[in-house]
């Protein structure tokens, strides 16, 4: 499935040497084929400086020349020829982990996934995670001629991640608290990890390769289990001055009914699965009824459980409102297992929305997406490829 | 009052040619006095090109080099002697436009106040309007001293404001849509004219000279006749991909009442002054209640207006909790005239936020600040000052 390029040796990373190097490969990257007269147009560098910068790309293998035709046209280096990413230049794992298994991917440089993989976990200790991961990593690199091309595992948890450090502040679903997670795999796997928390991974995702892409302003907002969001700003996601952004899951905008952060009527208190389930049980008098049944009998005009749904859709609107009056987004991506029964709320979502949407903020785009578990270990992948522009790559 | 410099004709202004100087000039005059070596430490400048840049603004008076003592050292040029800006060198004029009057500042390039005066209006015809802040721009510069080295205007109006292109495009107090100010401006006074909303131009004071100088994020709310927020992220004003952001009035906390926006239960529409009011009236069956005595008589103990004000307080909490679990701003300044009665609602606001603070992010510190009118105007000046560095300047 993956050529191999022979002569490359596994030293040889990407030689991001610069901000000037690392502004032309991104925009190469993101927005190409592109000429390096545009490159320099978009970037405001100078053409000679965007030709020094791409000259060591396509030296080591990453970009490319196409010639008008598209054909390669090496050394040519033609300023009105476009440059290309070579995707297979370098592979990227990225792994998800949940309370129940890790998944993981291994993809291309674009972020296209080539293989992927699920391990269930059977604890939450930190070595046996760390042993899991390390095995799933050496699954996806079994074939050599991917092995040798891939030098970096990007990780997406949930909960309080600090990237620059490496460490699991506080995860509720691993029950784990400051834990130094990316030393211990990158002893583990040799590789170079990056960690991040899953909603800001899968945002780096969506801004490099997804509705992002050319959007100054854009929020990611998921919903499932729990609801949770992601704001970028000029290309980079907020993080908060005390490690809290985007929480939009803790908005209040009910005086009821209580949430397990100590608030009370947060979105994620109507609106998250259990929520639903919780309040399915209360207004049927059934209290062993499964979600599945719920969305069975609510997608069959169950008026009580449709309301259910309904309300919970109410309250994401509401958060969403608060989200777009205050942030102004060009566009709003709202994705998660939730959305595979999105039928059921989408509708109450979006009259919500339009009627709290302050003036033309209610023009801001809601773009509606499923989410398979496996784009969340596409997510953190992102977070991997992004990684190599950072100073501190390793 | 003001000194003169002798030898300064009316055309010299700041020399601001390219990003290197905007950058060495920012610093020092928000950061100084400050050594280039320190100066280059901060922007990521060599030496040399801060030396460069440092030169003409030297020699046209903007900054001065202190000896290692305070003292003037003309021309040493040593790397590590303080740079200091000549707050004096220009001075620039702030209008905030109500609708019932005009407030104007003259201030210096730190947006200290030198001087204000007050214009009724007796009209919001468009014509009248330019005219008297014309007026009022002719009061403020009626010194020599000073109108020879006053270039700019900066105008703050509440509403909708395109500052690229100079327009009102909508103001509720004025009834004005669509009206290009900033040029019929320029045209009445001869002064280049910069027009912000006036909650952005109070938060870019707060960024340059106040609680935001060294802030990376951070919010100002405003609580009045209307209730407003401007977020700063990296020193950038969100201006909202379709002109709205900020909009914490407008963020939905309750079922009810409903607000002018076409929303339900809104901020603004229960903590607004007039929606305290309105409650105030309802609460006590006295349709004729002034606000004053309605603060009266909750100051002095009259439980039913009290619980007006705590509710306005837990709306105001309510949203701030919101703003900042999204955002995550290091801070947030909340001002405004509404702040002179702040002794009623503050407890409610400051408990309510808390319980609603998602983690760590209720260590955002909330500090509370009267906010004079004038306030309003220095604010304007601050645009003024900022436009110094825009391209476009003029």
């Amino acid at each position: 499935m993956l050529s191999n390029v022979p002569g490359m040796p596994r030293s040889a990373r990407a030689p991001i040497t610069g901000p000037a190097a690392a502004t032309v490969f991104t925009t190469v990257l993101t927005e190409g084929p592109v000429s390096r007269v545009d490159v320099a147009r978009r970037t405001g560098l100078s053409s000679a400086a965007v030709t020094k910068a791409a000259r060591p790309f396509i030296e080591a293998g990453y970009l490319e020349e196409l010639a008008s035709g598209g054909r390669t046209a090496p050394g040519a280096g033609r300023p009105a020829n476009p440059l290309a990413i070579r995707p297979d230049r370098e592979y990227f794992v990225g792994v998800k982990i949940t309370g129940d298994d890790l998944i993981g991917v291994v993809t291309d440089l674009r972020a296209d996934v080539r293989a992927s993989a699920r391990h269930a976990l059977t604890g939450h200790d930190v070595g046996h995670v760390v042993r899991a991961l390390a095995d799933l990593a050496g699954e996806l690199l079994s074939d050599p001629g991917v092995r040798d091309r891939a030098f970096c595992v990007g990780v997406a948890v949930s909960g309080d991640v600090d990237r620059v450090s490496g460490v699991v502040r506080y995860s509720p679903f691993l029950g784990w608290r400051d834990v130094p997670l990316a030393e211990l795999l990158q002893d583990a796997t040799g590789l170079t990890t990056t960690l991040e928390n899953d909603v800001k991974a899968l945002a780096v995702a969506e801004k490099w390769f997804g509705e992002g892409v050319g959007a100054s302003t854009f929020a990611l907002v998921t919903v499932g289990a729990g609801i949770g969001s992601a704001l970028v700003v000029d290309g980079r996601v907020l993080r908060g001055a005390y490690g809290v952004a985007g929480e939009i899951g803790h908005v209040p905008v009910a005086e009821g009914p209580a949430c397990s952060c100590g608030g009370q009527g947060c979105v994620e208190a109507i609106a998250s699965g259990e929520a639903i389930l919780t309040r399915a049980r209360q207004v049927t008098g059934e209290p062993a009824l499964s979600m599945a049944d719920a969305v069975t009998r609510a997608r069959g005009g169950d008026e009580p459980l449709r309301e259910v749904f309904a309300a919970a859709g109410h309250a994401i609107g509401l958060g969403l409102a608060a989200l777009v009056n205050l942030f102004g987004p060009e566009r709003v991506v709202v994705s998660g297992e939730g959305v595979a029964t999105y039928d059921l709320f989408e509708e109450q979502i979006r009259r919500t929305f339009e009627v709290h949407a302050f003036g033309s903020a209610a023009r801001c785009r809601l773009a509606v997406r499923p989410l398979p578990f496996e784009e969340w270990a596409r997510g953190a992948a992102a977070v991997a490829i992004q990684g190599l522009f950072a100073a501190d790559r390793g």
